[in-house]
């Protein structure tokens, strides 16, 4: 008690010296808080930074860019250039941004393009120049009317090509066998090109986004080789007709873009939490392109993937999603003006009995949501625990046989996915000659009754919808990009417009009956099955996503119009729900758990009762905690204890007997420092002190000189008492984003746990880093 | 030390025992963690809440909640009944989102009625029955054609019904009258009323409700009295012709029938901190029914007022938005199923030379908004310090009265603000006979040369727009409702439209020039004057309130078109940098300084480097920290220390010498506890000890009994170490929600400090309660 009282005295004048210069971060440098060295420099390299496969210290983060805009502040004042420079610095997340919008908008724009040329690459091929695509072709040629722009001779299909004649089962044979053949060799080279060049590549990409956003490192993730080869691969997969969409891996791309151009800005090169920021607004910005949906993209970022979302992060995801809307719209990469293939526009209003169908679509979304989940979890573990998984390509190949062999013979599914659900939203007009349209002409702008057409349609559609079903479950996680949103979108849009349609002959057949009387007269259009489709897209994506506010407002900026909200949010809302009580896991949280991701989940409640004594780490059976002291320790003694332990932090306190906590240092700068004292250092040996205080002991004359490491501890470390209840601990990790936080009980005495028994915590301790060290 | 380590072996007795049982707010109910208590209950009256004007413990509140929810949980498992409530309390958030949007819906559809009603009331008189408004008792007579449908003979000015005829300086003379005569009753009803029955209901509470939201108890500020006040009197103000708006103050009303439901249901009744989040809720539906703008309301409730705003909220935000934009179409107060009077709807695309002019309107909206604050802000100083303050009355009278006598010559300015802005936003169409329309016809559909009409219209607005701008400045404050958004739109609205028509004329008489050239041909409508209207009261808005993506979106559901965003955003940016530049406050947070009213900004970075020991109290020329110890003192000697000082909490430690902490025990919970058990609890007198640890120390015989106080001790008290950077603390206690936070030095040691310096924290300091509270 009397050694730490009398240390007391010393540590108020570091209060009046400290107070005026240091900060957290400027403390990090390996400098003394005596000597303010410029936190843009980094004396000694790697101090501060973090490994692969880490979790960065948000709040460290923040306080380093603190003290930068500080000091810019600070020496703007002295001069034009610095003031110039402060300019420019603020400006740069705005340019960043951008640049980020420019660069996603074009790529989203070529992928678009790209992918429209491939797929129409596998029915035929343009004589002009193989480089157009179908409708360019026929555009090109000029020959042909409106009505018919899409059959013109210019273009032809490989079966006319080949046998002369585009009718007759030979033709058709050939046909179905170059759509396999295109099919395979371009899913091959995406698999291929993933495997050779870029591992990252495939998949989705969001729910490893997630994981980054949330504080963790994967190096290469988002790298410039990620990029190219995603967006090759996109495409190739894309058009190779497998069951997937683009809509996900955009906001991948975009995140690369956005990571790429980061290291152009210093301010965002440097510190990983500002890169997050542009990072959460790339997220934004996927979307907006993926599906012409700016603020929808920027409801999805803050709903779905990110983690930490100010304010100012709003504004800049907004601003960067528009610009990448516009650039995506000059490049005009569907020839309509619109960003999306399947914009509509619906006219009839909806009354509210036909709430009851749009709920039932709900529940449809939200099994189908629950079953899809559980079903391709469970195919991506026995992917995972079986021979299968050795080997990708062959995987890949067989899938794509399979899909193109199924796919070709129903109009339905050879079409590709984006394709079928824009016709499915569509709404017959007088003139539509698809069979979806096949009614008997009764009478104009009304309900009619269905007619042959319409029937073989509707055949097709539930094929498409199981072959659909069962085939993405087994597409979703193979090793090339694959989005989820185009194939779920599809199946609540198949099984929307076959409900649609239905209601709509009900109607027809009993105008008479108690419900539809008096809405529903004949000759009224009052039911639009288009609008059914839509519904029942947005309840599938709700099941399998759990969005739900995004999701409203991106099918909102599809139609444009507010009168469409209520049917879409009943059925999202009703998904959600149903889904839930199957399991209250998305697909992307699924996905990450079964990656073993640490990620701590931001929705979620935490529902134990447990404080922070029961789960901190060491338990009471296992050694007693690791710490340092301030000023009794030497070189060796602290490498041997740092050798001993696989923390990755140790607490400093003030003496083996008092326990007093000083501060905190992690195990990667304590390597480190000793490591460049050794080397650079002159006279620090094994036998050196290591001093954590300000002003060191007095020594012996012949002792080697102390080695002085203040600068690399972190004198705030996060503490908790060992009363706090773990929701709280929880609330704190996740609102401050913490890497670590010490469990005090009334001042010294050494515990030091970490978690297991807590489901939400032991996510987080499946990583190479202990994320949580407690101290008592 | 050998005192505090012969503890150590009972508390961590503490820890096995506590761990199965305890929580936080378990713990608050004044009964040992080793009997455990309903927390739905409370034992002693007023334990666990909060005096009037201070602020809330979030973390108390939301550990409180999550109690209760484990609890039904737990329940749920035993019974159907249990089941059934735990249903029903997980849908009660939902279902009270729906009378509040149903509610507010309704209330603002009411609002609309009878302003519309009463304003034209002014003018003049329906003859089939006076409860009819001008466009109603038109409707009404079925006589007119659909051109005149506002000339009829039903409908007599005031002139027309006592002079006998419309024509002439006698009827003109008697209308200017009867306009200034309707305008004084209005205004002398609304400002009496307010002041007889509800001080709170003047102003447009915004600034309250931010304050609130952010944790701080203003009671009746949402009562039923203000309620019903305010709607009346909002009416009235309105009516009055004063230059305010209604869109403000229905962001109140939305929150007083929040406020009213939340009684309805146990979970928000007992719950400051979910009570919070349904009036978060509520700013958007408010901000939803005022501009017919669902998304834009949950934005502006994001970015604008809420504090706390978790993703759930987000969700029922969103839905109650929705049900009241739904209730109020359904009422249709315009007659034109729409939710505003002012819905555009342009088809001319602009061009990229016009950002120009965009910006320019940018530039004026800052400058004024910059300049708006600034006045107004003096202004309200010389009311509160010179005996202008004593006579609101007068003051609203007067006010009024210069208002109608300056406004009714000017058809620009007798017209009310939404009748205004929504003729400027008008494109002009081919019929349109409106002066602002008043050009040459040469070609339809194209950019015309300027006739007289339009000449006229012009130096009317440029006055309208001089008077707008003075007469706002002294009207926003006074003792009536008031809200800003339209009176700062229709100057934005003004100017630009001036702009707009300027732009026009410049184009068709250069269109050869070599800015026009290429994009403006003779005989093109490539200047939209509306448009320019829309983006000068968007910017005119955002310069005062420094909204910015709420704003543009709230513009885009207006116009309900991606196509205008860009020069909305350029405008709306470049308002909110220009006004920054003069000042960083917005309207709002000037008036909650202003008030005096503790609000830690969220959006502000904290930009000194001051260490929390620098800030803390107290001072160390203060006299020492007053501290609890655990088992050591009477009731007497508690008593005497909560009497001898001010500070709303003590800091309990292990003993006096060792000055461990223990925990934390508020004033409030500490004088209701002694007071509770002096009545109640036998044997306690001055000289009994009171206990705070688990175990009572062994007492003579003769000893009163302890007094235990074990229950209302909060065992995790928020540390931070006294070098902890104020910018991290300052980050804690915004993200947390924390109302103190103690400073320890490794381990004991008092120093107990408060902040004055830090101005961000100044403010904090003004209430009644001292938030910050620090413990070293």
């Amino acid at each position: 008690l009397s050694l730490s009282l009398s240390l007391l005295p010393g540590c108020y004048e570091e209060y009046s010296s400290s107070s005026s210069s240091t900060s957290r971060a400027a403390g990090m440098n390996g400098n003394g808080p005596s000597k303010l060295v410029d936190p843009l420099e980094d004396p000694v390299p790697g101090l501060g930074t973090y490994e692969d496969f880490n979790t960065i210290d948000w709040v460290r983060e923040k306080s380093k860019d603190r003290d930068r805009h500080r000091e810019i502040t600070k020496k703007s004042r002295q001069s034009t250039v610095a003031l110039l420079h402060s300019v420019s610095d603020a400006f740069s997340g705005w340019l960043l941004m951008l640049l980020v919008g420019l660069m996603s908008g074009a790529l989203a724009g070529g992928i678009d393009i790209a992918a429209h040329w491939l797929t129409d690459m596998k029915d035929g091929v343009c004589l002009i120049g193989f480089w157009f695509n179908h409708e360019h072709c026929c555009w090109t040629s000029n020959e042909t009317t409106f009505q018919e722009r899409d059959r013109c001779p210019q273009w032809q299909s490989w079966g006319e090509l080949i046998t002369g004649t585009s009718e007759g089962a030979f033709a058709y044979v050939v046909n179905y066998l170059m759509y396999i053949l295109w099919a395979l060799l371009f899913s091959f080279l995406a698999v291929i090109l993933v495997r050779a060049f870029a591992p990252y590549a495939c998949g989705s990409g969001i729910p490893e986004i997630k994981t980054i956003l949330s504080g963790f490192i994967i190096r290469g993730y988002l790298g410039k080789w990620t990029l190219i080869i995603k967006t090759i691969t996109l495409v190739l997969a894309v058009s190779s007709g497998l069951s997937l969409g683009k809509e996900g891996p955009l906001v991948h791309v975009a995140c690369c873009c956005a990571n790429i151009l980061c290291h152009l800005f210093t301010k965002y090169r440097k510190n990983e939490a500002k890169r997050r920021e542009v990072l959460s607004a790339a997220a934004a910005v996927g979307v907006s392109v993926a599906f012409g949906a700016p603020i929808g993209g920027v409801l999805f970022s803050l709903e779905e993937v990110s983690y930490y979302f100010p304010l100012k992060t709003l504004w800049r995801s907004f601003f960067a999603a528009l610009v990448a809307a516009f650039t995506l719209r000059s490049i005009n990469p569907f020839g309509n003006s619109r960003l999306v293939l399947f914009y509509v526009e619906f006219h009839a209003p909806w009354h509210l009995v036909e709430l009851a169908p749009f709920i039932l679509l709900g529940i449809f979304g939200g099994l189908w949501g629950a079953l899809f989940i559980r079903a391709n979890i469970a195919w991506c573990k026995i992917r995972k625990s079986t021979r299968l998984g050795h080997y990708p390509v062959i995987e890949v190949l067989v899938v794509a046989a399979l899909t193109a062999l199924v796919a070709y013979p129903n109009s339905y599914t050879r079409m590709s996915g984006a394709e079928l659900i824009s016709e499915l939203f569509n709404d017959c007009s007088l003139l539509d000659s698809s069979q979806l349209c096949g009614y008997k002409q009764v009478q104009p702008l009304a309900d009619r009754p269905a007619g042959e057409g319409l029937y073989t349609a509707l055949w097709q559609l539930a094929l498409a919808l199981v072959f659909k079903m069962m085939i993405t479950v087994i597409t979703f996680g193979m090793k090339v990009p694959s989005g989820l949103f185009i194939p779920s979108m599809a199946v609540g849009a198949i099984a929307g417009r076959l409900l649609g349609v239905g209601m709509e002959q009900l109607a027809y057949y009993n105008h008479d009956s108690f419900i539809f009387k008096g809405w529903c007269s004949p000759g009224a259009d009052c039911i639009t099955p288009g609008l059914y489709a839509m519904v029942g897209a947005a309840a599938c994506l709700g099941g399998v996503t759990r969005m739900t506010v995004s999701l409203v407002v991106i099918m909102f900026e599809l139609t444009g119009g507010l009168e469409y909200i209520v049917p879409l949010m009943a059925a999202t809302m009703t998904s959600k729900w149903v889904a839930d009580a199957f399991g209250r896991e998305g697909i992307y949280e699924a996905h990450i758990r079964l990656n073993g991701y640490p990620f701590l989940e931001p929705k979620e409640e935490f529902d134990h009762s447990s404080l922070a004594v029961d789960v901190m780490r060491p338990r009471r059976s296992d050694p007693a905690l690791a710490v340092l002291t301030q000023d009794g320790m030497t070189v060796g003694e602290v490498e041997a204890l740092v050798e001993s332990t696989h923390y990755s932090g140790f607490p400093v306190v003030v003496s083996p007997e008092s326990q007093r906590l000083v501060g905190f240092v992690l195990r990667r700068d304590l390597l480190i420092s000793i490591d460049n004292a050794r080397k650079r250092q002159e006279g620090v040996v094994s036998a050196s002190t290591v001093v954590f205080t300000e002003h060191a002991l007095a020594q012996a004359a012949d002792a080697p000189p102390p080695l002085r490491l203040r600068g690399i501890m972190d004198l705030s470390p996060f503490t908790v008492t060992d009363h706090t209840p773990m929701d709280i601990t929880v609330d704190i990790f996740r609102k401050l984003g913490l890497r670590q936080c010490l469990v005090t009980h009334n001042g010294g005495h050494v515990v030091f746990e970490d978690t297991e028994e807590e489901e939400a915590l032991q996510v987080v301790h499946q990583t190479s880093f202990t994320p949580l060290l407690f101290y008592s």
